[in-house]
């Protein structure tokens, strides 16, 4: 039944944590070194260390250093499985609806005859 | 910086599970009895209610006991703000892309002068 996709479970648990999210939102107004990213969370640099990584690993941003100064930049298209999953599900969610009001069609139908 | 939504982190948790994404497929095409959500998982009974236990604190199902069967429902409205985030991501990333644009439009009217 558990579909194995460690993909989209890295890319939904990189997603579930706020921090991660608001440097996701800064990141997609440009690419800002880490110092810049770490400043507005008010966390020390190592805890903001941490929350890139698992933004590396699930693909959302990319790192590059310069020099001794690391700058991210974010990957849109990263986020692409998330939508298609939930489009997905809207779409198994449409067809029951459908089936649903098919059948109460038919139900209307017989008892007109 | 971190915007506290703890129903976003929620729903990002609740859905970084790839058991947790078989069962709201399984429940997208109609409610469906505990034992039968934990049948196809091969998981133990108390394991997948755990995972039942985090899918309704999201606010992403909802179940009801009728005698001894604890039977499960789908609430699909409420995936709404994970749609509302990726949105508005992509509105951010998409003004950055016009900018770029305009920037580079105006670089090459200057040369072009």
């Amino acid at each position: 039944m558990a579909k194995h996709d460690p993909d989209l479970s890295r890319l939904f648990h990189a997603l579930a944590d706020p921090t991660r999210r608001a440097i996701l939102t800064r990141l997609a107004e440009g690419p800002a070194p880490v110092t810049a990213l770490a400043n507005p969370t008010g966390l020390r640099l190592p805890t903001v260390m941490r929350h890139l990584s698992v933004l590396e690993e699930a693909g959302l941003i990319a790192t590059a250093k310069d020099g001794r100064v690391r700058s991210c930049v974010i990957v849109p298209e990263a986020m692409a499985p998330v939508r298609t999953w939930l489009d997905e599900q809207r779409a198994l969610w449409d067809s029951r609806l459908d089936r649903l009001d098919d059948f109460v069609m038919t139900l209307m139908k017989d008892r007109e005859t």
